[in-house]
């Protein structure tokens, strides 16, 4: 085994912690996927360590220390040493972007910045990477998670932007002072780091104009619903003849564009061009753990390109006995007792029924209904008896149901 | 600048031809991207080129031959000379991929497919790269695009199974011999990829339980709507307690699942871990254009890992004079000719109106609408006037809305 890549952390908040735990916790997982174990060198906060010697002795620095001066003076010194820098401060990059890609390009080192936009969801990786050279006509999406937690939660309660914030507040999901995030600022920063990969220009902040949600209203929502729409604070950058335009505005969605679904504290962005059509990623904005192991994977990427071997565990069994949830169909004859007797072979097989929908009469008779999740073999077993009921006019059918809830 | 990378293509159809405009076409991007330029120093088809000699002069091979008998004796030799292999070939990764991983590690080399699994949507590199090591719990679905197409539009339009087939047929989201995409095998050879890079599993194609489409009826998507469902063909890799399960198979979801929405000929898959909670990537399955944008994807990745400088473009202006449709909402006194006058000033400044609600009467009437895509200063210039109408009892407040139609 090679020597561990030794790991400078500035800054030991939420996320600092979180990946504090993922390094030592993962050892053997990023061992098994690097050739080589990770090990944090130095940390760097308000009471202990210091940078000239963090820096010596590590071989990359990971910045989470926020704020944007002492950020980008121990990143500018880092790149100029060579050495790798991962970070996750969206205001350092959209600021000092320019400065700092120009600094790791003559070091031959990388900048890395995933966890700066939309926390886990691999937006900056999905830009620069999968699809090579290819120029992007626009990029939009939700990249704030309180705002979209407020909207959800505005629309589907009925309350107000007041309400809504406070609970926001209540559930972590917006900060005690949530100014920069309910403006559309926080947006604005992320957009302007997008729209600068997407097109390569040089986009500066004071060019991203921004509007916020302050001043929706309880009946716009109620309207839009009327109209079929959802509202959403978008960030839009776009490539139009003569240049661009990069914006984050409240705006609302018909059913069928790409982010209308996407409901409560979670991000997507959607990247468009001819070549690719468009491809959407999606997940949680935030939250240590998430940002943390945007993180690693950028401290994975640095060590490895991601291409190679890939690492297999001793032979895990693959089980047959599984549970599932499920749609049963029934053409059965319009007689008393049919769902009674259908409802006793099913619950004493211990298969319990979620909705039923009985329809038609006589010959159109159908017995339609969705049972909980439940073992296979149950059910089956249930389903075989239930085909031999006299009542039954052709065989049952049946498809399985994805049954848990999601965000 | 270096020497171009030059490029053996194994096999010129759809894909390879698409895959050479992208690298004649691109050359400035990929070359600003890379640090040098992409070359195809030669073409095997069945009618020309030597593999042997294609090999000795290439720095690495694109394989998108199909087929596994060919394509693994060459792809297999690629990577035992130490250069690094690109592939779109499903069946092939599969059926070999312990044999073709374990070659790349012991030669030091690369093999990238991203194009096998779900075409242009980066799940690969999602799933290999972008949160480090994380063990994922759960990878699910929907990898084939002519399955989801057919079951779109036996929900949408009430076709019977064999109708939606012919329609895909027509429309080129189907083969003329379907088999592979109905019964479920696509899929099933693509989760078996998915869920050994998710697990770090052994999992062959033989241990992937599948069913396929053939036998939903229409009446079983009616009901469905009632419940509230939507009907997918998913892919389901998930760790249990003691071993794993790798299957395919139609089912029901929920509105809130993340793959609900998933229309038409689009894949999407989710993965999940407690450390990221679910990310999702969508986007188009298949396409000549698309999957030859994910091959050059790989290409770069294996030139340059995507973390070095941006190249910035000389100054791109950024506009403000755009377009937008928007929701104007009205309180309004309930008089009679408010419409009308409001309807006037909206037309004399170009805006047209899409849809209205009137809406309360006295002292509750309002007046909702959503007006057409139009230049943002003409609609504020309209806004502006009908704000001086003695009719309002508030200003007008206006929220703009994405119109555009998606697929």
């Amino acid at each position: 085994m090679s020597d561990p890549l030794k790991i400078g952390l500035l800054g030991r908040g939420t996320v600092g912690s979180a990946l504090e735990e993922l390094v030592a916790g993962r050892r053997p997982e990023i061992e098994a996927a690097c050739g080589r174990p990770f090990e944090i060198a130095g940390v760097l906060t308000t009471s202990e360590g210091d940078f000239d010697q963090i820096l010596a002795e590590s071989d990359v620095i990971v910045e989470l220390i926020g704020g944007v001066d002492d950020a980008r003076r121990y990143v500018l010194a880092a790149l100029e040493a060579g050495k790798p820098v991962v970070t996750a401060n969206k205001q350092l990059v959209a600021r000092y972007g320019d400065e700092l890609f120009a600094a790791a390009a003559a070091a031959g080192t990388e900048l890395r910045f995933e966890a700066a936009v939309a926390g886990v969801v691999p937006i900056i990786r999905t830009i620069r990477e999968a699809f090579g050279s290819v120029p992007f006509t626009r990029v939009f999406g939700i990249v704030n998670g309180t705002t979209n937690f407020i909207l959800t939660e505005m629309a589907s309660t009925g309350a107000s932007y007041e309400e809504a914030l406070s609970r926001a507040q209540e559930l972590g999901y917006a900060e005690a002072d949530p100014t920069e995030d309910v403006n559309g600022a926080d947006a604005a920063a992320k957009m302007a780091i997008l729209a600068r990969l997407a097109f390569h220009a040089p986009v500066t902040l004071d060019q991203v104009s921004f509007e916020g949600i302050e001043s929706v209203q309880p009946d716009d929502l109620a309207y839009a619903r009327e109209l079929g729409l959802s509202l959403k604070l978008l960030g839009v950058a776009e490539r139009l003849e003569g240049g661009l335009t990069v914006r984050v505005f409240p705006c609302f969605l018909y059913p069928g564009h790409p982010l209308a679904p996407v409901e409560g504290p979670f991000n997507a962005v959607t990247v468009e061009a001819p070549e690719i059509t468009e491809v959407t990623v999606s997940g949680p904005g935030a939250g240590g753990p998430q940002t943390a192991a945007a993180v690693l994977g950028d401290l994975i990427s640095i060590v490895d390109g991601g291409g190679g071997g890939e690492p297999v565990e001793s032979e895990i069994p693959v089980l047959d006995a599984v549970e599932s949830s499920f749609y049963l169909h029934l053409e059965v004859e319009d007689v008393p007792g049919v769902l009674a007797e259908v409802a006793r072979l099913l619950s004493s097989a211990g298969v319990s029924v979620r909705s039923v929908v009985q329809k038609g009469m006589g010959d159109e008779a159908r017995l339609v209904m969705v049972v909980h999740r439940c073992p296979e073999d149950a059910f089956l077993t249930a389903v075989a008896e239930i085909a031999g009921l006299d009542y039954m006019r052709s065989p049952p059918r049946f498809i399985r149901v994805i049954e848990e809830e999601f965000v």
